[in-house]
């Protein structure tokens, strides 16, 4: 087995703390690299506190990748030593089932292995994730990251890039149509980039009136604080979709009435409690309330490209391992332009 | 003004009861009709009731109103006296917004008008509906009627048919497709008549055993009794969409998890409370919950036409209006196959 360290919840009570353990030796498929950068991510917090489902302890979080590979299996053909290697939510899947034949992996019928709080296809072996100094994944699961760009500022585009870049792609958000983006953390930044560079005009949809001047810089060309009545009646049936990133509980209710006729909301935050929706919400003008789930392996890397090519990256704030616990309570607060992202070097 | 009878709720607290009110003169573009037959719907009762909002009262129920002209404006061309014709849920719009020019008149972006429980267009004038023993209708919000089908069966095609072949439509749902529906009533069977009509598998989701034999006579493929937990296990992720009629509290997140990945739950029916939903039960398969109220003009004359070329009608129970009250509470247990329909010659 391979030495690994990192930081981990050792219960959902627990802070985050550091902790040795072990990663499986490389095996012929595998790619093991040393982890530089890991995004940090609301649904860590979720899940190291039991907020979503009774999680597997001690969980190591971290779901956005990035590093530099150090050894490869003797079937490995994508990677060599050396190269830049990115890991994101999933490690593994059955490859069996339709989604997973479709490339859309994070949709396998059989439960595909996420990166952390997760079993292995063995059903026992615990996953942890990017909060560590290094990581053996197999290759199908494993990115290209293109030198090109900020190492750091790539890592959140593991997860909170795909995140929203597929949702986007597959309802063919672009060129004439509104988008909403409800909420400007990590995940509604990176939507602000995504559809801007789309085509779509794009209004961001927001609590803080603060923020209005970031996501003008973000390059959004609207900004609604929701909590205004009349900035709010200026957008009602406003929308052809909302993204809404929002993991804390929010009336959806409110933004379904923003949208037009065969408006679609799309949900990619998951709030602990259930939303109450209203049949008419939905009823009048024939509405879509949909929710999408990260991204397969085939389109993260489409995007990771499409990001390459066109010079986006994430907005972060890098961080010493040793805040993180700080840095959740920032998080938590909306105090994060956009993204921390911890330097694995201060491991 | 014109002298009309009918059946009224004076207040959300009392049952209906004879009234006698006025109709308006029948206008240069009006066609008066004598009701024959009016379907029973369960948003008749939700709306005397209250439950949906503060009601218009005293109310005269009632949209799937078929009968016979009697009179017509100066410049109707439509309609002659004579004629068969039928009028359901709406009775005016704007006519100006964008939907209203589509023919999507129910979603009338400055509000349609209802054929009771609402205020014409000078919004002080209440509309009385179908309960009674004629009405004037602009002709643009009547339809055509064939001669080749049972009349008081076709009553209920006005709300309860175009209600669920509308969003059938939208969908595109037909060949290839496995469609669920949710609820064996009076949308429900429609639901399952064109569901077949159009090429569909179609399961029926009903939480009473019995009315498996029906379903199957309705031309059902399948039958599920969603509180037998082996049944239900062997369809989940098998639809590709589900149509919900019911308009009963019912946890939607069981039925999201009876869906493929990309398949859509459309709800038609309107529980007074609002449903719960978890973000996992949409973001897990990329899922989306949709709403679909009634139909525009254009479609639902074609739905008219499409059922007269298909002899498709609905199952119905004709009624003595005295028995109203009686057939809520019938209608309330479920104990209805499928629609009752007054016969207006017992007013």
């Amino acid at each position: 087995m391979i030495e690994a360290k990192g930081y981990a919840a050792q219960s959902p009570t627990t802070d985050l703390a550091p902790w040795a353990f072990e990663r499986r030796e490389v095996g012929p498929h595998d790619v093991q690299f040393e982890i530089l950068f890991c995004g940090v991510c609301h649904s860590d917090l979720h899940q190291i506190r039991n907020e979503w489902f009774p999680g597997i302890f001690p969980m190591v979080p971290g779901h956005e990748i990035v590093g530099r590979v150090t050894n490869v299996g003797s079937h490995v053909k994508k990677f060599k030593v050396g190269d830049l290697a990115g890991t994101g939510c999933l490690v593994d899947s059955c490859r069996e089932c339709d989604s997973c034949k479709e490339g859309l992996e994070q949709y396998c019928e059989n439960g595909a292995v996420g990166t952390y709080n997760s079993y292995e296809k063995d059903g026992k072996t615990p996953t942890y994730g990017g909060y560590s100094n290094t990581i053996v994944v197999h290759e199908d699961f494993v990115l290209h990251i293109s030198p090109d760009l900020d190492l750091a500022a790539v890592a959140p585009l593991l997860c909170a890039g795909i995140t929203t870049y597929s949702p986007l792609k597959h309802w063919k958000v672009g060129k004439g149509h509104k988008l909403g983006v409800l909420g400007l953390g990590g995940l509604g930044h990176m939507a602000v980039k995504f559809g801007v560079a789309f085509g779509a005009e794009v209004t961001v949809l927001s609590t803080s009136p603060k923020k209005e001047e970031d996501a003008k810089k973000l390059g959004a060309h609207k900004f609604v604080v929701t909590t205004d009545e009349e900035q709010v009646k200026g957008v009602k049936r406003y929308f052809d979709f909302i993204l809404d990133t929002v993991s804390a509980e929010h009336d959806i209710n409110m933004y379904l009435s923003l949208l037009k006729r065969d408006g679609t909301h799309i949900c990619v935050g998951a709030p602990s409690e259930p939303s109450k929706i209203h049949a008419f919400s939905l009823l009048a003008g024939r509405k879509s309330l949909a929710g999408s789930g990260i991204g397969g392996l085939p389109e993260t890397q489409e995007m990771l490209d499409y990001c390459a090519e066109h010079n986006i990256v994430s907005d972060i704030e890098l961080i010493d391992i040793k805040d993180i616990t700080a840095s959740y309570e920032r998080m938590q607060k909306g105090d994060v332009r956009y993204r921390f992202v911890i330097d694995m070097a201060t491991l």
